[in-house]
């Protein structure tokens, strides 16, 4: 008899595990989405550079045409030009995907940039992803866009 | 008594499963880069298209300036041309990072390609990154390239 309870406890915890993992992924990829629509907004009220830095991990790279640019520093380098002060970029997420766990994910879609280079406006449109991992603190940040 | 056996034996599997998870990130780093070595090494000797078609997870995407191409049609639509058949295209991971459970990863590097269009060589050198995700067979696939 007590071996059937064991088995069945057993059995118990597994499903409610495995349920739980397929709650967690929601949750992961709801937050992961939200992440990305407050990274945008922030982008628009108070820059490329200060969201970039904003939602950026520690370890986070921006890999931009022929190079990457590492860490918080390299977001500095690279969206702290002055030329890059004026920069409008606005993006929307069309797909989320996670890890196991729900502590990895990424996204994709398609984006919108407009920016004066030598007196001349220049627009793009194209596609971006990031790849978004929790943080120790719960909260998400990018780790590579 | 009990109890104190039973928070040993608690904490005993606590650490054990948290050394598994640095052996289990361990060791999908080395089987993501080696998914990759491999994945070069067809494009190499087989071709951009039979390359990608052979490491792309069913909801794979690739991400290629303005357009996401989907899944293994998109593969096809986007290297299946014949201007893109003789096009040479090596890259090295300089970095990989894996998921806690070790079922997610992604790499970046540099590449180089070569390629003709209408008749003239063209070479460029830049940035890549690529997702991969474990499939349920145990081998790794890409995701988002």
């Amino acid at each position: 008899m007590k071996k059937i309870s064991c088995l069945f406890l057993l059995l118990t915890i597994s499903f409610h595990l495995l349920a739980q993992n397929k709650d967690v992924q929601a949750k992961a990829k709801e937050e992961i989405l939200a992440a990305e629509t407050a990274f945008c907004k922030m982008a628009k009220e108070k820059g490329l550079e200060a969201a970039f830095l904003a939602f950026a991990a520690d370890d986070a790279v921006i890999c931009r045409t022929t190079k990457v640019y590492k860490g918080k520093e390299g977001i500095k380098q690279f969206y702290g030009k002055p030329d890059k002060k004026n920069d409008e970029l606005t993006w929307k997420p069309s797909f989320v995907s996670v890890s196991d766990a729900g502590d990895m994910g990424y996204t994709y879609g398609e984006f919108d940039f407009s920016g004066t280079r030598a007196g001349t406006t220049m627009t793009d449109h194209g596609v971006f992803h990031t790849i978004w991992k929790k943080q120790k603190d719960g909260s998400w940040k990018f780790v590579l866009d």
